[in-house]
């Protein structure tokens, strides 16, 4: 078949498909309000029965259940939506609960241990990593949004026994959710997030510890904050369980990129101590022309 | 007389004030916009011709003249929106300039060594230290919106010399343009305004940095920034005139506060590095409380 009429297909069976959203978090809920109504049914897949009724109420299911294996068992699709470490917990004991050929996908924020657990997976099913590059600081099904995929990245972290089939699926997926597919191998993937992403966690959850010790001497630290403090230390408010997973499982490659952080503090630190006007207007200015190019100036 | 009746006549002397602004820049653009129609007159000082056109033509100011000594010799106020190291420069000649009991305010966003300089205005002239806590990173005349201060905190730094009736006025002032008056010595000002908004600067330029040398191994690092790398990193984009001003006049201040942060990074790296789930788990639910008890969940 050629690209085109590969796509073809896949956006058919993203129609016919039946897809099972195991964890209806945030990015599950989202994920499911995004296909509902573009695939044959989406089942939700919670722990909890609130969780469920809740996802039926703002209509981002077909229907719910609170157990796995009959959640699963029919479906086309299956894409797990938790965070890591209870994904790679599911990944031991998913694999018998599948229908032949099905697609399990994933949607957590490192990639490399899930992927290595993918492979263990029994061979009628077709795993597919996966990662959209978006997100809030805020959790659970109250906050979903079905427009929360749109216009971003979602990656994709094919295992060699992927099919091509498989992936042009997961592909199809990606687009229906209006993302855009960015296939990556696993470990370049957690590179990478450990810089972009990882990183500015870490980053402002410093701010917030730096602001509570300044705090510890002068109380009136946290009544002169404003936009400039809140906006760097968004993320601090992020799930903890989800980032904890994440900064557990992508240890050594988070750990470099805060060395490698350091390093740059130390540089901008350094040209300050030395009050070098023109050395730290020029890195400051590179820096600033750096952003405005990734971002735009208003962002 | 009472507060009450002083608050009075001062809201009395703001609206028959004549105020000249000086800088017409984001900061200064946006207040005479806050003023204008709150006082008996708004007049602009810039430096270009350009500015004070589109001043006018965005309805900021009442009239406008790049010469600064007509333009702040029959003002009742005069209010320095430039950078700091401007602010100073303007402070060494701008005293003989002015009437008698003139209101010198400025807008600096450091203080210690703005006030100290303003000690040594002539005796004729009334000074005041003031630094509004709001902001964009985006700069000009034409980013300028009166309703920037609304809502926000703005410090205001007497002097010993202040007359209680001059720093009544500056309050009132304050107060007409929505803002509330926070009323601080300017060594606490700065050493406070060091780890709120001068460190969020600092660390997010080095997050830049970290993005630039992590893409000097892997150009794919701009394709997977999302919302996160972009928050956090948003006050790099911030005018470079302005922060260098600022971390220059308050270097000993900033440069202990990325002392303090570092340690910060240390502690979560330590924890990281060592594995240690629950103590890393207990820190960052800390800190995500923290930031939500400060600024909300949604913020």
């Amino acid at each position: 078949m050629t690209k085109l009429a590969e796509a073809r297909v896949a956006d058919a069976r993203v129609a016919d498909a039946c897809v099972a959203i195991v964890g209806l978090g945030l990015m599950g809920g989202s994920l499911a309000g995004a296909l509902r109504g573009r695939c044959r049914a989406v089942i939700g897949v919670a722990r909890r029965v609130e969780t469920i009724e809740t996802a039926l109420a703002r209509g981002l299911i077909n229907r719910g259940t609170t157990d796995l294996p009959s959640g699963v068992r029919d479906a086309d699709v299956v894409i797990l939506a938790t965070p890591v470490l209870a994904i790679l917990h599911l990944l031991d004991q998913i694999g018998p609960l599948l229908a032949a050929d099905c697609l399990l996908m994933d949607m957590g924020s490192t990639k490399a241990q899930v992927v290595r657990r993918m492979a263990e997976l029994p061979d009628h099913v077709q795993p597919l990593g996966g990662h959209p590059l978006c997100g809030r600081e805020v959790s659970g099904i109250r906050a979903a949004d079905p427009a929360l995929y749109r216009g971003n990245t979602f990656v994709l972290t094919p295992l060699a026994r992927t099919s091509e089939a498989a992936l042009a699926l997961g592909v199809a997926l990606v687009e229906a959710t209006g993302a855009t597919a960015l296939i990556l191998d696993p470990e370049r993937h957690d590179h990478l997030l450990a810089t972009v992403s990882h990183l500015p966690y870490v980053v402002a959850c410093a701010l917030i510890g730096a602001g509570q010790a300044a705090a510890s001497t002068d109380s009136a630290v946290w009544e002169t904050v404003a936009s400039g403090f809140r906006d760097t230390s968004r993320l601090a408010s992020s799930d903890v369980t989800m980032m904890l997973d994440i900064l557990l499982t992508n240890r050594e490659a988070v750990l470099a990129s805060i060395d490698a952080y350091q390093a740059q503090l130390r540089e901008l630190a350094h040209l300050l101590r030395s009050a070098d006007e023109k050395s730290l207007r020029s890195a400051l200015a590179s820096t600033r022309d750096q952003r405005n190019r990734v971002f735009g100036q208003r962002c």
